[in-house]
């Protein structure tokens, strides 16, 4: 059999020693353990953009641990859970949105309020006690055995605004970006089919900073360098790109801003 | 018996080549081990903040091999050492205060000054004899085997300016933060207990920019969002967070500078 | 035997998701692979300085799997291969000149064009086409298993400009810098040999910005703080630095400029 697997999703920023907090913690509580950072570099705080990103990359691992700890209401009444998931893995983490993306992808089957120790620093309960558990669950313990059970189906889940289609248009949420400053919108392949919007389409994308000429198409390189591009991303996202260059800033986005993609 | 364990903590940049250089040495040079990034993002040459943070959590690990490479002066007369701590582990590194704080409160019985290879390029000892010095004892080898011995007692500590208290009054320097801006100072709970503060308290917080209104709690979301709070975080140092900001930047604050926090 | 090794070298940004994704493919693909991460903070699409970073750190592994994704033309005609190097180990990526160095330094002895799946997202065949890859020779399957045979000596090259000396002059391209903001230059100990130049002679360093003076030295701490040095880096190149300072930043460089270091 493997080695068992724990994957650390934060806001605590790559190289951090929040982060070096963590994985110290988990190797001492599980030391065959293989730890996995599926994302450390979220904004802080941005508990939407990281159930989206968990959602996206815990379903890769789904025997893994998921340990996430995106906590900016730490020390509050919000409830620290795990979360059985259907392929033997477990989400660890605050209840606050983070980890309801990914229950309902993965199948919750069981779920527990995680205790806080009663010494515990009221501002770190991911060294705590959420990475506590995720070490006990990689080591074998089962998520019953970590606290008080509650329903799994009351996990919160994040508000993730709706995207909304007309003929040749799709409006939807910019919830966040990568490296690249690739742009993803709260919308799929469903919403551009509905727009009746297809690769080669010459569009319109309209911000509340102004309206930008794009085309849809699948990779960067189908639009000239500079140009922007709206495609399906590799989760399957609408998303925005400009080729070369970083769309996020080019088209002056912010978080949760609504975007227009409109036939030309 | 569980595999070795190795840490990096250095100024060198998460993701950044020099970290992957020490990883590829230690890989080569003990296979087995755990390695464990604890920080990567120090500011470059803050060989200060780097022996904080190194003392916060080397001992979460006190049987690791601990690296650390924040090293200004490489490749001048400074040594290279390899220190035992009781714990079973050691901390490898140059001896320019780095190491201290953690070798104070880890327990150092021996130490080593590293020989430098004759023909290793003057601007890498991390890779080049601290790194190899560390996959040798995390493979087995004894500290005293490493090079001569020097007296652990000896092994430099940083220069931490001492904070001052008075009735209602604290005053002490911002060694440092972290990626959500928040400002550890180089005081704690004594300090706080000095003088007559308390959770709930409504205090003034002094910089070189400014005065600002703040309160002492014990978590973030104890202040409104956008609010300034005096706390002691997760490692009992007292410390500065603004409610969903960035207090190190919303401040002002220089590395190093004196804060005064003071009853309202 | 120890452990599969598997490195990675992305533009994706330290602790970011696209880093992740490739760590969980890596880890479903191959459980018992050691993964290194050996430079992910590399400037997006900066294949030739990816391609002389690989180059200075793959040989330190020389039976690794080299897995680097630096992928600007992703989803366009260019091809993916794995090369087999003497080490016995290889590189994966994308051949646009991100491995060729590696590959000529480490020697390629045969090469595959990778398959890629009809129902892969044209934005991201490191998750898709080149870690399904890198895991399957971690887990020990051959190159030559992989795809089609390609001439490993037809592997893209990076388009790098050459050094030009005279008496007492080295020219050359800023092709890069590290996290301190030290650069490298595309010129090594020879060109230096070539111009007569020396530790300790006086030089002045001319850009694009501006003329600077600075000295030829071992390490930094060689000039005084804030003064500029020139040295051979611990990778052999040429490279500029200032003590305590970012050179990069202080000389106003661009990325390929070229630069003179003259006697003064």
């Amino acid at each position: 059999m493997s080695r068992p697997r724990i994957t650390l999703l934060t806001d605590s920023g790559a190289g951090g020693e929040h982060v070096g907090a963590l994985h110290a913690v988990l190797a001492a509580g599980c030391p065959d353990a293989d730890r996995i950072e599926l994302a450390n570099d979220l904004a802080p705080g941005d508990v939407r953009w990281g159930a989206v990103v968990l959602a996206r990359l815990a379903p890769l691992l789904p025997d893994a641990v998921h340990l996430a700890v995106v906590d900016p209401g730490v020390g509050t009444e919000r409830l620290g859970v795990a979360v059985a998931t259907a392929g033997g893995g477990a989400l660890v983490g605050p209840d606050n949105g983070l980890l309801g993306l990914a229950a309902d992808r993965m199948g919750a089957h069981a779920a527990v309020a995680l205790p806080v120790p009663s010494d515990a620093p009221a501002t770190f309960h991911g060294r705590d006690v959420f990475a506590p558990a995720a070490a006990r669950l990689a080591a074998g313990v089962l998520v019953s055995d970590l606290g008080e059970p509650i329903d799994p189906a009351a996990i919160v889940r994040p508000a993730l605004p709706a995207a909304r289609t007309g003929a040749g248009r799709v409006e939807a949420t910019a919830i966040g970006s990568d490296r690249f400053g690739n742009v993803t919108l709260l919308a799929g392949a469903d919403e551009l089919t509905d727009a009746g919007l297809a690769a080669g389409d010459g569009v319109t994308v309209s911000t509340a900073g102004g309206a930008f000429a794009a085309a849809v198409g699948r990779t960067f390189a189908d639009v000239a360098p500079g140009e922007a591009l709206v495609y399906l991303d590799s989760h399957g996202h609408l998303a925005l790109a400009v080729n070369g260059g970083a769309a996020w800033d080019e088209l002056g986005l912010c978080r949760d801003e609504r975007v227009a993609v409109e036939r030309r």
